[in-house]
């Protein structure tokens, strides 16, 4: 069953990770710093958290179902004592929801612990899956996390099989699993961070230091805001195909990130899912998405009175529409931002205007008015088409004229991110003119692909690429997989 | 504990009510609409939740601790029978939160049951506590709820004792209780509805449609954001010292309202409290903010370079306020969104800069500016400190010019809004030039209480008037009680 | 819904009390005395338990549904601080339980708080209700005891209205209230322990001393297995109609109890209720148990191989047996001592020998015997007639002859236990002979009222009288009301 | 921390398992009889329980902390469809209680699901442990039941590798798995019981019928209550060594029993964990312990005038010793039957004489006599001390002289059962005299090893050999890894 705040017509991200390394002479509260980055980063996953902390002896490790908040006490903080640690929040995709989805992962191996979190999607997990099953792995759960952390516990084929081997794992983990991973691994003595060869998931490095300003350590987590929450120093991204290893000699570089031109970042971060004090990319997200709404009026100015944005996330491209067009802005509609996550279903009455559960729209500012609503993407569009009818029939303009800070969405996403299938995504199944009759609005416009990129390059024109398969269906990985089959139903138990 | 999204430093709003009368015949699902109405006015109260509905034989009750979602789950939803019902969301000013102070309070009475949700605080609850005490009532908690509930209970002293005369016992109540409450009162046929004489809190009646257009019957609620919500018709305000019944005979005015000239309505439910899309005083509460910014934006213009508002209650004046002064408008603070109320306790080195984890600033639209930091008030001076320093050193701005939406507060409330103590008002304590500098700020104005007055009044000036006491110590009621003891530890058990 | 292990055909005691009173510079650990008391008469109630403790000032409650060990952890038994307090088992009569029906209740009075735990069950409390709601009381359970609590609350009609009285409340209480009713009452400064004028339900007085031997104050507790847990010394029964007063002072008898001879103990402490370490009316039950054996033997002998009882109750009654009639003593039953309260439904195969999931037949003792099986009554039958069945099928018995240690039960009881009502009391349906053939049985026998009011005044007969309606009808309060109506509907909600 | 009831003083079992194969056409409620058998072996771990039931298609799982009437509910009942299954009730012997530990465990491998559930130890897990994380597998928990899973999850090196081959796993398990193991196995389409070579923990079999006598299907259970509980047929116990299948086809031996003689069942099964309507190497349990009792009466007759035993192990054994030395039997001590698992901390008082919390003296039945008191056995003697003291001190007994049914324990145990540490086993630290006179007692005297194993045997002796290291020191495997090492330390993570 969907919960209602699930924002079930919108993107859906599928986790936030987090990595501490302290100074154990610094004695840091390392869960402590885990649980406000965890906290800051909620917006990434708010279906389960979870967090290990190790003192180089043992590991404690708390995880559970619900938000960071629910998921942890000062109980289960006080138990978690170490210097170093990992953390995460999840979104789970499958409706299987279980708290033995839930991560990190942990195990024993032959060298010792090994804690995983994980963000992304490996593309060709059932192929690993079905190597790691042969390998004789029995596999507890669907995750593709667990799979990861199999892999890693493997031993390397080297003559030496004393020395844990971890760097090289990795390494061969970064040749083997496609798709979408960025990854926070902690061992007995010390943690790693790596990215995936294409970069798609984000992951960036800080260093943290005490009131006094001496150095107490390093973290890395998914944006760079989990950073300023903590008042560390962001240093910069995780490169794409990078491994990192922190430890009480401070920051190494074990493999390089490849080159940045062959990389294929996830540009729905820039869109929707990033938090917009974010720097992804070396840029703030608030101003990507100001640049989008600029680019969005080049694009598709509409002849009308004012402009407002849909709350929150298309509030800059919404302002920034507005000033590039000339037109005033204002505030259109009213969200209730107390809702929580609520599984109780509406009456017949409401189902047909759920809608209203989460908006409302603001006469006042609308009345007789001829109005452009700026959103930030159309997934379905069940949403869009009540947002519409709301904001003519209880708003009263006159004309809605609905702008998208984003270009249709057509293709369905294999990498981590929860879209729609295709026969769900409404782009996917009508011509521009035909949404914008089925959404009820009098005019409908997109953000090109060009104009997308020219937002997200910015002035000085950024050389990595992106992934923008959603709008153009150029997927950077094999997703014949996913296409042919539904895949998933093969990881069932 | 405080929790850490309690906001400590903004006034806290006591509670939200809601009740409901439908046809027995529409099969209305009363229970999941009032759900629904208390999710909307979840912002008025996030410590408890409760709910009484009754098929006129019996009264089913659930209430609990935590948010309207957290409270109440399917089981306890299909337990809640009847076509009529109250509900209740607390947010408790004391640090003794308890289930046994969760609304609904629900007797059994010589005329049947008796179910009370109140909003607002009784200002001489301690006198009527002692003479229910004399009377030989035991109570059984803290909670002025309770007087109201067992006050009700007594049967009048008229001859005839076998009518219930639930109306006559309301309006006594009307003579005895002082200060602010706002009532939903169930009996074991009708609904009633109830505001002090002063109009303090508000309550507002709707009239609730199928998806046929036909009457389902009638609603009343805190705010009319809740109506919306459900698609339910604003008929009208509930007025001063008005006692409204309903029942199957439909709407019936027990008692007429006062005059309005005598009321004395909370402004701060104009200024913070209430959802921007309610109607209070036939004025929706977003454009009375955009009033609070243009008329702030006459009495204190700034040289500066641009305006931000202090996310999200101030962005309506922000808006107004840029507007007025031609300055351009941005976003100059970003909100973590998904934040939930926590209890774990901030490391040392980030209670120091404790705003980071709901705020980060936005360098992009900041740097190297004067800017405009609007806010809708200053309570302890606290948070507005952190900000100031936040927009200077992570934000870069050359200057920060305070602007705040409402006049200095240096009086606390005692009619059911939780300020602080008079000793940490900031603006009782020290002038305006003294919090300038205490804030760190470049410059600091604040609203008029005039200049309040008017964009609370608006365009066609409302003959109804408020109470200001916060701002200009004018109480409309007896507070000597409350200024000469801390009277609160006598109710103590 | 019933839980399995409600041993529904078995009579459910309501209730056990304890209270405590130490010297305040002893430093007991009151709560947790009263915590282990509790758990010492977990047999006597097991739905909900609660505790309230004072030291003088503050009063602290806690109550909650479930054993004694699932209600309290070490968190809240911190909080409950205070050296004199009073606790509460409770087994619900009534389908609605609920945590508002949970002892203790605590109110605020005129003249400081009051808590009270009360056991039994008043007969008059819808004439007692009808008058408080007369008075204005609302009454927010169904619970007698809240009548009681309110009651109590009421000022005594004397002049001097700022002495708080409660001694005269408590003798007033003792005019008015009828049934059965064993207090525990706790002031400001005091405790107050009472029965009912007949004495009902057992009430039991000791001496807490340390390790030291220093007395550290006094308890007072349903049973005296409460006292011997604890290391207390039993210094006497409260008497019926007896109010003592346990303070500063020490121990004083405010009104001294009525005459011995005028008394109705219910005589089913005896039989089934207590625990067999108890001592009551002077008698160690167990004693009275064997007893009442001893006295079934002379009464029905049987012709057979072999006497077992049906754990554990009957056991004392069975070994007796056996050694009276000279036969073999056996285990003839196996109990599953492990099992906790469940509301899984069994499947319909286990429906029907449900009697299957709690005792098996030990065959090897009993094959091809005539057994002689001692049980300590009959309620309902429906046990009995899947015992004798699981006996002879399971055990294979070649006969079987039910003796039980005491008289048909053919009356309810409206004094405080659950019985059941006369239509399911198989004794009130049909004769001795009848039943035997519907239990199956090839012989089946009563101890007669005469042999049970013998083995209970013991050798030296005690001069008090009991309660034995349930046998003999001869109820000694007025139960028209209750036999006239179903009269609990009255009560609900 | 220790639970109080935890009877720290007695040998803890360690798990009970059950299975279930049903026909699909029966409709059989399979989740609802493995939740009935669960709770009728409760007495065999009380720490968590789980249950895995599988449709053919989908497995579904559900487990918890707490007990079988704790985890599971009406709503995870409804959850658990399918027609096969299996369930685990665990005690833990380590410190470190955690739901990860919880059975049964599950995976996916190359061959479909696989679930286990396991009672006993596995002497060599940390071997095999080792071998499992050379192989690559990581391991999740501490518990030797993942390992077994792991073990069988790997693909058993034949050349064709397309059929699953439980079996040969099964059976290669049983190669290389030394120690105790009753081993329930669910795969796809069957279940699989299996038993150690030594047949150490036990292991049975039963047949289930509808109500119309149709066989519906199959069940395997630690102990034949279970069965009997639901009402199957004990066919028989799985053979030491022994593997069977049990699907559609019904029962069939993979692998034969190995030859009895050469068998070590664990004799304490008998002494004190199995319930005593449980049927083990074909004889009841409580047939057994009274043959104990008869022959302890033979060797350590006792001058004394009455017998009792402490409830509720040694009441078969001490009723039998009265018989054989035609003493009278009593009942001496009273348990506290009711008491459920508290993790409360009793006062210092208490902690002094902390037996009391369990036992009362029946002072009646004692004073002034010469008693013998009958126990099963006694391990630290921490209890025995305190019960000798009650019975003289509280009881009043003249002399008291103790008798255990069983060897004195001087070596522990690493099969599986918790006794203690040897430097906590009263025997391993002194002679029977030492004993006698530390625990008080005026005389003491245990069951040979001779007599015990002659009980056992019965009188038609059985060939099959037992497993009484704790009182000899034989241990059937090697068991070298424990004695020189704290080898637990070395598996956590």
């Amino acid at each position: 069953m969907r919960a209602l705040e699930d924002d079930f017509d919108r993107p859906k991200e599928e986790c936030g990770v987090v990595g501490f390394w302290t100074h154990p002479e610094m004695k840091a509260e390392v869960a402590r710093m885990a649980f406000f980055s965890l906290y800051a980063l909620q917006h990434r996953g708010q279906e389960s958290a979870g967090m290990a902390v190790s003192d180089g002896n043992l590991v404690t490790m708390h995880k559970g179902m619900g938000l960071v908040s629910q998921v942890f006490d000062e109980t289960a903080m006080t138990n978690l004592k170490g210097h170093f640690g990992i953390g995460h929040n999840r979104y789970s995709t499958t409706g299987d929801s279980h708290v033995r989805n839930a991560q990190p992962y942990h195990v024993s191996t032959l060298h010792g612990p090994l804690s995983v979190a994980h963000n992304g999607n490996v593309t060709n997990a059932a192929a690993l899956r079905k190597a790691l099953m042969e390998r004789g792995v029995g596999l507890m759960s669907t995750s593709d996390t667990e799979v990861i952390t199999q892999y890693l516990a493997a031993p390397v084929p080297f003559k030496d099989r004393t020395a844990p081997r971890w760097e090289q794992r990795l390494a061969q983990l970064l040749d083997v699993a496609e798709g979408a991973y960025s990854l926070v691994v902690m061992t007995r003595d010390c943690l790693y961070a790596m990215r995936d060869p294409l970069g798609m998931r984000p992951l960036c490095l800080g260093r943290l230091k005490n009131r006094d300003g001496k150095v107490m350590g390093w973290m890395v987590a998914s944006e760079s805001s989990a950073l300023l929450t903590l008042g560390a120093k962001h240093l910069r991204e995780v490169g794409p195909g990078e491994i990192i290893r922190i430890d009480k000699n401070g920051i190494t570089t074990v493999k390089p990130p490849v080159a940045e031109k062959s990389t294929a970042m996830c540009i729905f971060e820039h869109v929707y899912f990033a938090r917009p004090d974010s720097k992804i990319e070396g840029q703030t997200v608030q101003v990507v998405r100001q640049r989008m709404g600029t680019q969005l009026a080049k694009e598709a100015p509409a002849e009308a009175d004012v402009v407002f944005g849909v709350p929150d996330s298309s509030l800059p491209s919404a302002m920034a529409y507005a000033e590039a067009t000339g037109l005033p802005q204002t505030e259109g509609l009213i969200k209730n931002r107390y809702i929580g996550r609520t599984f109780i279903e509406p009456t017949q009455e409401m189902r047909e205007n759920k809608v209203r559960l989460k908006f409302n729209a603001l006469r006042e500012n609308l009345e007789g008015k001829r109005v452009v609503m700026i959103d930030d993407s159309i997934v379905r569009g069940t949403t869009m088409y009540q947002l519409v009818r709301l904001v003519r029939e209880a708003g009263k303009a006159k004309e809605v004229h609905v702008r998208i800070a984003s270009p249709p969405i057509n293709n369905p996403c294999y990498m981590g991110v929860d879209l729609a299938s295709r026969e769900h995504l409404m782009a996917a199944q009508m011509d521009v003119d035909a949404m914008c009759k089925a959404i009820g609005a009098d005019s409908l416009a997109f953000l090109s692909p060009e104009g997308l990129h020219k937002a997200v390059r910015g002035d000085e024109p950024k050389p990595c690429g992106h992934c923008d398969a959603c709008f153009t269906g150029n997927y950077p990985v094999d997703v014949s997989f996913f296409e042919e089959s539904d895949a998933k139903r093969q990881f069932e138990l």
